[in-house]
């Protein structure tokens, strides 16, 4: 798996074992990280990024990686996120394939890749390993946290379970429990792959590998990546050009967006390992605050709200896109009016881009001003 | 196939040869469909319904089949489409496989299924297939076509290709041309199918038959059939019952949510042919009135506006659901506006039902009422 893995990541040991929310623990478990900027004498100016479903700590280039990172317009030398004045670190979620210990890692007991022997997955154990990674880099207390999509899922769950180690948040398009449409679309996603029967109960390899149900899923994301507003503009009803055409193949794509989908597919299968891709989707399917935040002997349900009304923060700024059809925008409207709930100045955004989910990572002149006026109202008096 | 076809369905043969839009004849076809009610000495009260992609003729239970049909609650006596009134005519798609020929029928040619040596299909040629029924029903003008969905293009290449064979037209949650959100569903849905090794370029049996590409295909049509609101409300996070699951599947279902997909899926593979599925499928991405109304000697392009603007009705109503994700409202109001510049009485409602793109099959209290008014418009003073 190391080729999923870019040149300037780091790694951090968790504590092993290292256990997990729903059973079972890690042993010799690690996540991957990369920082850019100076930590202040007091560790006061950290900001940690928590990413969505796939992307690795690649943030933004760095001097030992000069390519571009996944949000390369938002972090950097006097960018939004400015990494003249913030260290910023970004972590690759526990569970994933991109440095971080997953499925596709060497089970130290075996000395063979975990596939489905990995223990069950859950968000809140993605949040607590990254709240180990902020500790073992001398970090007290996090500026801000910032999450996008499931990444704002383990941003609300590491601030629920480790009280004060942040005292600002970002949550851009993220969502404090999964609702029924997007455990549809993610639960198809998880069938494609097992329907396919080289994903063989997880145990493939790059020889006989479930590329076809990798297709499908990644396929499927795009499509609920996006929006319907955005792709009339970009792609209508043009055709593919006769040279990107396979007509002697019966039904091949002919139109652009089929085009741009195949083109998503190939940039993304064999870059993911299928068995992290289920792990990390499930485990966005179980979350929700309201339940993860029960005590043992508590109440059988709590309410997303009362449960976000219990964080404690100084403030918060929650941003939604109003073409999300996967997180939508009313999810980002709950997240605010539960830390308000609980007193934590938490400002709304409803960005009207037309890019749909994906909007914060393209739709940088929108979102840039947002992030760096929150984060300018975080820096001490000039 | 033959157990695709409901009792009560009777069959008119088509000219034999019988020309497709793209090239290519038919020999020995036949459209399946269903009547209710009687028609009128002056063959006046006539009304077609065109379905959506995979429905049967059988519309509604019948002396001949009492079963309920897929639009029980709309059709028979006193219900909105009145058959003591109206004489109702529903047709099976050309290229479907409900009795109607399509790719799993007898190609005379070879006294095997067609599979792929079916000719290319068109959203044209289904309308040019129900206005030969019409004709051969004794039919010369209906008093109204009603097309639902893909219906609703066919309604509306019907009217464009055969002038004055309808006076009125009731157009719901249909579209004058296909866009690229639901071209992408789509062509997933097919990219599922041929993907499934068992499709074998088409030549499946009922031993080895694509079960896993019909599933996801389904799924994901399910999916995109209704909204996020109504599943929001309906399912929640609510997990199925412990006799519902089956836990010792890997990532098997949890949620509720994800019992209703299988639900459907089970009630739809085998009972659809794929080959159909996927000529139906790219029918409907192709179909752009604009585009098929062009002469040949004509423009490259015509706005579905402006050829809208060409066709000939009296009245029309056209319905759009605020919450449809696959055709969404923009594209019912497009059809109103564009029959509108053309002189036509088009009237235009928004439907605020929760249940998206199938709305129509299941919010009668909303759409019998809306119906009903619109078909009492064209009956005679009393």
């Amino acid at each position: 798996m190391s080729e999923f893995i870019p040149p300037a990541t780091r790694f951090i040991a968790l504590p092993s074992p290292f256990p997990m929310k729903d059973g079972g623990q890690l042993h010799g478990a690690r996540i991957a990280y990369e920082t850019w900027g100076m930590l202040d004498a007091d560790a006061g100016n950290a900001i940690l990024i928590h990413t969505g479903l796939s992307p690795d700590a690649h943030a933004a280039s760095h001097p030992d990686d000069p390519s571009d990172g996944w949000w390369e317009r938002m972090i950097g030398p006097g960018k939004a996120i400015d990494t003249d004045r913030w260290f910023v670190v970004c972590v690759n979620t526990l569970g994933s394939c991109k440095g971080s210990t997953g499925a596709a890692s060497i089970n130290p007991a075996t000395g063979k890749a975990y596939q489905l022997d990995f223990p069950e997955l859950s968000v809140e154990d993605c949040a607590d390993a990254a709240a180990h990674v902020v500790r073992e880099l001398g970090i007290t207390q996090l500026a801000c946290v910032i999450g996008n999509s499931m990444g704002g899922m383990t941003a609300l769950s590491m601030i629920e379970r480790h009280p004060g180690l942040a005292r600002h948040l970002i949550d851009i398009s993220g969502a404090a429990r999964a609702l029924p449409f997007s455990i549809a679309i993610r639960s198809l996603q998880r069938e494609a792959i097992r329907l396919d029967p080289l994903w063989n109960e997880g145990q493939y390899d790059d020889e006989r590998y479930p590329e076809s149900g990798m297709r499908i899923a990644r396929k499927l994301g795009v499509i609920t990546y996006r929006s319907a507003m955005e792709w009339d503009g970009r792609f209508g009803r043009i055709r593919l050009d006769p040279e990107a055409r396979e007509d002697d193949i019966p039904f091949a794509a002919e139109f652009e967006v089929e085009g741009y989908l195949e083109n998503h597919a190939r940039r993304f299968v064999r870059r993911f390992d299928p068995n992290c891709y289920l792990y990390l989707g499930r485990a966005m399917d179980r979350y929700d605050i309201g339940e993860s935040s029960l005590t043992p002997c508590g109440d059988r349900h709590r309410d997303a709200l009362d449960a976000l009304a219990t964080l404690k923060l100084d403030k918060a700024l929650v941003i939604g896109v109003e073409t999300d059809l996967l997180f939508p925008l009313e999810q980002q409207q709950e997240i605010a009016e539960g830390l308000r709930r609980g007193g934590v100045d938490a400002q709304f955004v409803a960005m009207p881009s037309p890019q749909g989910h994906d909007a914060f990572l393209v739709d940088i002149e929108r979102f840039g001003p947002a992030v760096r006026d929150f984060l300018n109202t975080l820096l001490p008096a000039a």
